[in-house]
């Protein structure tokens, strides 16, 4: 068991700290130019006064416990206090540069200051957004890309712009609900490639695909959208494959980066996507919701196409706005909050090797626990996990007054979350971000689960 | 002219304090749960001693300018430094509640800790995003809601579920190009209102324009979209006699609230509104992109309708997911800062008169100033407008060797921002969120520009 109270209070200290400063920057906004009043000056006194205090009682790990309720909102402070598992979550996580990044330009149209002509959010240059969306572009190897408010925001772009009432479109028979949705509005219809005996989908399978829609539908498909990493068991799927397979069709190919894109190199030349869609807050580091939406310069003028209406009465046009990007995206800080994490993405999708290997170091030991499994291909190529503790947890569960909760708790003594609470059969986690010692330490406290319960290891 | 580099120097200041406690809390984040290691028991101790540092600094005005560059990020001070007049920044500020809340929350998939069945973002109940959505249709007087990633994905929900390819859809002279977008993306055509010579839609223009339709066509209008008030001028336009003309003709009303949901009160029921969508950057206080789409249980069903796609090989459904929302849509700091700054939204729109009054005081000192007019509709109904200054500096710009930004300069020296940079014949401004010391001192510097100019005053 972990005595965190320590730590736990300090946590609450640096977000009373916190909270107290935009208090002061409050005072500020409120105030005139030519200075503080008599009351801001009172105000701007008894704060610094109690952040003084607060900070004094943070380095000392002492004081009351802070509240930092916002209205109806507990603070959130499991990043700080806990090691996170959560599937989806670790990716997202803000680089402390994305945190300043937001604390800065937190405000509703903040990235609008300096927005002149043809007024586009991609066309501004200070702050450097313009230049940013070259930098995404060059990453992903594509020739164009814009931010789009989610990954499901790019797959909806490109099925609204592709895909017409009846169409057929190929997924993968482990598609995300967002991809089926994206079908589905624009009035398309999902054909699912089946998987293999190892959960992957191959080229081959996509080809028998496509040939079973053509011999069925006397049509092509409009569009191939697969997941390079699926969101079930985060296996990889033939994406270089299928991208050869799309080209001999002359079916366009989205690459649905959302598990990719922002952890590991990704490269739609090499991949031969048409289409590449990433997470800004699964993968990039960034505010919700966010992501990336590129594509090359044959397949933009249809993908990016800028508005034809014109008002029958004032014959006005809004020439460059983009139709499926309903014109300007991300205006404030899911955006800036992307840029300030790009720096420090550029440099951990290189690292991807190391945080594949430290994600098969923790399942090399989760599996020592006897009736434990990882139902996801192995050895893994990814930090996501799906795994089963059918054989070992579950058989605790059984028998605990808490059911499956004694895990969680277990965990939480721990100082580990992230699990699904309660869930003792199969369940998802991810390592991503962890260092080595985190990395260590998840994993000992694991086994020192199993010991306590008496469950064997090996 | 303002004697700044205190206050200049006190506001860098804040901001590096800010910045060093999430220095301090990344610390927390990279360590174990039993707690420090070494090295980060150093970095916490020097960091907290630079904090002391920077709080004493900020407390004297003294030390030296801090950078609090973020990367290739400049910080954004303009908030604290200037009084900014901006016109569509004005009501989107961030409340320091929001400011709060991002902090707290700013990481990707923050809303998703305690998520469960049915696993939909509305229906998470901790942090208690289902009860605020019930909030939020109360607020409006409509019987349900969604947050959305900005009020053009409303309207694109809207037209979307209600208009297909050539159907008409009635929309005001002065559309927003969103408006125009969401209608076209659908496949629609949009049909503009005429204004009356007050710059106003009415009633009886609208139902004209019904007609015009219904003869041309030979078919109804799908859908009426009309601004409560209006992007260009601000004025307020008949919504209430339009709701009347739609239910006459039996066609949906899609009210725009993106410049009245959350500054004023709005009363979807008394408007007789089928659908209200607001801006959650541009009038709530909220991080972007954020909005709100309201319905009622009549068109609920069609608006929010969910998915009906089966996988054709796996037979998988993803029952709750609605389809125009594409599943979850404001997955972490956008719908954080919106709940966030919820309380404070109520408060502020109940105090809307009040606001007014402000803007006419403003632009009452304003018109002072010979050769000054005001575009917009007069007396003003809401704090943006539209003012005409090719009378008064734009005579001056013409002879001044900077031109139009001799405003700006001056403007600025006085602390005042927000103007469109070198503009002085016609440009927008907003007095939103400006406090009775505030308005009458940046009324007090435009009448001290003219002043110093020789511009005379009435």
């Amino acid at each position: 068991m972990v005595n965190k109270s320590k730590k736990t209070l300090q946590i609450q200290k640096t977000y009373e700290a916190l909270f107290a400063l935009e208090d002061i920057r409050e005072i500020f906004r409120q105030s005139l130019p030519v200075g503080f009043d008599e009351k801001q000056k009172e105000q701007f006194s008894s704060t610094i006064a109690r952040i003084k205090g607060i900070i004094s009682d943070l380095e000392n790990g002492e004081g009351k416990p802070a509240c930092n309720r916002v209205g109806k909102l507990d603070p959130r402070t499991r990043e700080e206090e806990f090691i996170n598992i959560h599937p989806i979550q670790a990716a997202g996580r803000l680089t402390p540069e994305a945190r300043k990044a937001i604390i800065s330009y937190g405000d509703g149209y903040s990235t609008c200051d300096y927005c002149r002509k043809p007024f586009r959010l991609d066309k501004i240059t200070r702050p450097p957004i313009e230049e940013f969306h070259q930098d995404l572009a060059k990453f992903l190897n594509m020739d164009q890309a814009r931010v789009v408010p989610g990954a499901r925001r790019g797959f909806q772009a490109v099925t609204q712009s592709l895909v017409e009432k009846g169409d057929s479109v190929i997924v993968s028979s482990l598609a995300h609900y967002t991809e089926f949705l994206a079908v589905e509005v624009a009035g398309g219809v999902v054909r699912e490639v089946p998987l293999n005996e190892r959960n992957v989908v191959t080229a081959d399978a996509t080809a028998q695909k496509i040939e079973d829609v053509k011999s069925e539908t006397g049509r092509l498909p409009k569009l191939i959208m697969i997941d390079h990493f699926d969101y079930q068991f985060a296996n990889e799927h033939d994406v270089y494959g299928i991208g050869k397979v799309a080209k001999d069709y002359g079916i366009p190919f989205l690459y649905n980066g959302a598990y990719t894109v922002g952890v590991m190199p990704v490269d739609g030349g090499k991949i031969g996507a048409d289409f590449i869609v990433g997470s800004g807050h699964k993968s990039m580091a960034s505010v919700a919701p966010s992501g990336v939406l590129a594509t090359t310069d044959e397949w933009a003028p249809k993908l990016f196409r800028t508005t034809q209406m014109v008002g029958d009465l004032t014959g006005r046009k809004f020439g460059v706005k983009e139709v499926e990007n309903m014109g300007c995206t991300l205006m404030g800080a899911t955006l800036l909050s992307m840029i300030a994490s790009f720096p420090r993405i550029k440099e951990r999708t290189a690292n991807w090797e190391e945080e594949v290997k430290k994600s098969n170091y923790f399942l090399n030991q989760f599996l020592r626990i006897q009736g434990s499994k990882v139902l996801s291909e192995w050895p893994r190529r990814h930090t996501l996990s799906k795994v089963d503790t059918t054989g070992s947890f579950d058989v605790v569960a059984k028998t605990h007054k808490r059911r499956g909760f004694f895990f969680s708790d277990e965990l939480k003594d721990r100082g580990i979350i992230g699990e699904f609470a309660g869930a003792t059969r199969t369940w998802k986690l991810n390592t991503y971000g962890q260092s080595w010692e985190q990395i260590k330490y998840t994993a000992a406290s694991f086994l020192d689960i199993a010991s306590k319960y008496k469950l064997r290891i090996n």
